[in-house]
């Protein structure tokens, strides 16, 4: 398997950047939820490029066409199926070969595994382009995760070494995330900003760190060793092209911590027992603690530059300089924030429909 | 699902702490693979308790015995099964059900999940002992690697916050991994000792980070999207109790880098293209490039400490105060060095196999 | 899972009857294998109704649209996605519930199990059209099995009662099948169409035996147990709606006969050991033998008549006679006979890839 | 995978013939359910050899151990691990190579597929003895279908020819299966042990046909296309080795009639909906109508015959005669009858936990 995922639920994604269509197909789901469209579109807005000034300003609508599954906007039990088609699909020179891998990108190893047959242009089913069905899917999954009381936020911690602040991990501070632009502290924001504009200036490209955390979890979700919630979580949010790591509550700072400062204390409140703390991120022995959910993904700085990167020919086997031309995002960061919710929010969905006690 | 693992090869794991025996079974390995238990065995024993100094003094033998599966030293097509028995079983006393959930590990969530049924002795099967029939499949896969040329090293890069080094990611100095004490540094390596030392005098614990690399990897293993390199080796490395971070190359400090900094370049070296460095830690869109595949896992402080720590009765709904007897590891790091690589292995063999490529 | 298959490849089946459309995902393909369009549009006009005096005379165009996985006329690595848009979609009175369950049909468990929600027009993700897609998906399996030098054909072995006879099991006459009307036995082929034709005209319907070989398999493919073939294509199999019966070699009628009259006997040809007769279908312990693989599948009379039948009323909680009104296949097995080396094509490439062993 | 079975629980089965042990692995059983063990060992000493007068004279105790995951006879909710040590274990000659594959044995395709290195002693992974470890995982399966009022009995419908009754699909009279010996007619009964009186004393064997009903279910079980219940029992029913046909209902024998015949008209039974008939074997379109749920199964004549049988030496590449000595029985369908309903047991309770509705 591949670009599939799921234990419960099935997940499959499809599509390349510049072929006719990118989309999704989600099975397993019950019939019966109801689908608000509006707040899809709105989710995938987040997530759609040119909206803003610290975006590239090429507009696309990313407009999801459901095939199958829903009727009268709500699940009829069958596999959903939604495309996304592309405006800008292949011209006629779809064929002229990438014969420079491009630094940073899946070029050079697609190349090898695919044996020159993969489709090149703008990344194929490698582009950043396929988290837009997975949105599909991750919005689907959030809006009926809020069903259950669920709910999944995530912000900018992080952003060209500029910090923008961190969740309480007790009472994580959901309402101050910024609408405009998810970050805690409004000022970070505006360095952020500023940092993202002087790297598009210098034809270079940024990267930073996404908390998210998952409010709402029932005690005891998750299996134990490989189907713990770490490994499902991290599983499914490493498929987020640029994410180079994942960690959970302290994370690696609990590498610097002592057993008893890491360690959270149990104590009671209202007759439920709950940690006093919450260094554990929510999981202990892979299992949900009822604390909230806190993770955080590191996305690397956008691999597309204009600056001039040293690189070689395929056909020529010589050391070329690439100069990649067109207008790319300089920092993916504030987009990435709803598909690291999306990742979330199928990981999470799948494994409360594998335990199949919650859904009544 | 929840102790299994594998998309090709099937691993599944099975025992509990105090229980009659810990094992494993590994399904989908092809026939005629040789196997060398002395091998095996000193890999088992880079784990086992109670070998050194920096360990607890309780020494149990781990010695795996072989259900099925090989026979005259090869496998032989069927499923591999082992099992270690327990020598600490459960005494009389075993349903004197654990009354109050340890801080840092998984008895309260287990104890809501599974309403109390669950085996509380030892941790049951969230005890870290589960990871000694994971050595067993990984230190199988191991060997198995090694005759395609692959290769994987771990070692101790943080405990308690003194830095033992870390990998040249373009040529690893797996040379210098010390044989006594896992660390690339020996001067960094006292100081962790007497670090852990010093935590045993006190009833606490410290935590660390280990990084591993996996050499001689061919260019273009793994899938896009959630079968990538990743998604996999994290999903199998979070399975290692302890483990709360796992990432790749650069990762965390990739956010803080712009792309000029963190792009590999290309080049040529005997006609063949590799990258120049190698910050995408051997990965690149879920791909092997190639280069060394590194990554690292943050393992949090044991969380079995002698100081006195606030926790709760379940049975009389009261704050109280406990204190865990017995002797426990004050770092479990060093042992869990091999574990990582156990890890890795199986889950480096699982996607060779499924490529199907390789093995001739 | 539900609307999925593989262990290796991974076939995702989605839409409606009366639907936007139907189509099919197909994940876990080589690239760089050729696509021949024209003989899977051959392929899946065998399946298309309205083709023949023996069919309904509605016709549509089964046009498959791929959205992804194939370019220039090769698999590109990326998921294969297509699509037929469906023709005949819902009109508005679309949720005019189908009140009486049709007998035979799924209708009755699937509004208990869906609650009501399910997608009740033309039999939704229920209906025979599903099969359009599964046949995209096991026409592209068959060109590629092809390539292996594996071939499958099926033939009408009885319809309405009428024998069409049977395979020699180890050289099955292949050629000897009609290209308009898929039967051995020309003159039993009449026979059957004047069977059609009567029930036809009496407002009933009638079912029949396929059987179905498999060509050029290579001695040893399969796994023990679960993984057997049989277990492998009997799961695909049953997933075409009207199959209630599948058995290998001399399946049933084995039950009849003495161990010494049963097992195939061996030999040498050409300094190869096999089989000399091909009781066993091909297949032993699960494995096959490289003799031909032969299973048959019993597909059940079209469950719609015309003929009025006893059925009940949702709504009315009352028994009613229900007239079901339209023109209906009298009989789907002719169109069934592509379906069957769909459903094949797809198990035998998931296994051969599983291998990995073959594809050079 | 391969000896591996499940969507939501996950049973593996392991061992070979003549091996230290055979056992299982279950995995995904909720914690909690009671464990009767002499109910399981009653259930296992009906497909334990050495009983009656018509099977083997060897006798063995089938008596499981279990390793994990059972705690005060209650499941814990870690996999659950049984082992059966075998008595007869390989001697000195183990490596003897089988140089003359038996007919109906998987001996000839095993030695292609494993190069020789698989266990060929007593057939090694290919043995019937495993079924011993599917019958441990089906007979706990069955003790807790139980106790949601779902119930699985299976009898000889035919053996060596002789016909011993069918169930009435609609009130299958399980009360009237003989608890010595399997069938619903005492006098066929006496005739089906004649035959293999008959069988042993020619050196040859005999096959037959069980028929198994599964009533209690709930309407609405099951997946649609591939996740259907005859896709997911009869890929568990031809794990068992010699089964090589699996039809439901009507089945094989729905080829003959027509629709006005085949169909199952509805009624009202107490206010409630239910079919009058089950020609459809209690399944349409995959899912479970709550009528019984009847499927029978093809058992093919003992491979294992005294005769003299043709077959070729592996080494010398010539034509030899086999002759095969020991006891073997001339009959396994009593002793698989129980096997039937443990692979039936295995795959409801898979589906019933993967829908996650019932349990509670």
């Amino acid at each position: 398997m591949s670009s599939t995922y799921g234990e419960h639920l099935h997940l499959s994604i499809f599509g390349q950047s510049h072929g006719p269509a990118v989309g999704m197909t989600l099975d397993g789901i019950p019939a019966g939820l109801p689908v608000d469209m509006e707040a899809l579109q709105a989710f995938l807005d987040r997530r759609a490029p040119g909206r803003n000034a610290w975006s590239t300003p090429r507009r696309e609508e990313d407009r999801p066409e459901f095939l199958s599954g829903i009727l009268e906007s709500h699940t009829c039990g069958a596999p959903i199926t939604a495309v996304i088609y592309n405006q800008n699909t292949r011209s006629a020179d779809y064929r002229a070969i990438q014969d420079c891998p491009r630094p940073g990108h899946a070029d050079f190893p697609a190349q090898v595994k695919y044996g020159g047959f993969q489709d090149t242009a703008g990344g194929g089913h490698f582009s950043g382009r396929l988290t837009a069905p997975l949105c599909i899917a991750g919005g689907l999954c959030k809006q009926w995760l809020e069903r259950l009381g669920i709910a999944i936020y995530a912000h900018i911690a992080v952003l060209a070494g500029v910090g923008g602040g961190s969740f309480d991990p007790v009472t994580p501070e959901v309402d101050k995330i910024g609408k405009d632009f998810p970050v805690l502290d409004p000022q970070a924001g505006e360095a952020m900003r500023r940092a993202i504009e002087k790297a598009r200036s210098q034809g270079d490209s940024v990267g930073g760190i996404i908390e998210c955390a998952v409010l709402g979890l029932p005690v005891g979700l998750g299996e134990p060793m490989f189907g713990g919630m770490e490994s499902r979580i991290a599983s499914a949010v490493y498929a987020v092209p640029a994410v180079k790591g994942v960690d959970f509550g302290a994370g690696f700072a609990a590498a610097y911590l002592k057993g008893s400062e890491n360690n959270d204390p149990y104590t009671l409140a209202d007759g439920q027992i709950r940690p006093v703390t919450n260094r554990a991120g929510g999981i202990l022995g892979g299992l949900t603690t009822g604390m909230p959910l806190i993770f955080q993904a590191a996305v690397k700085p956008t691999p597309s530059i204009s600056k001039p990167q040293q690189s070689v020919s395929f056909s020529e086997k010589t050391v070329k300089t690439l100069e990649i031309k067109g207008r790319h995002d300089p920092c993916i960061v504030p987009r990435a924030v709803p598909v690291i919710e999306a990742a979330a929010a199928v990981a999470i969905l799948d494994i409360i429909l594998q335990e199949g006690k919650l859904w009544n």
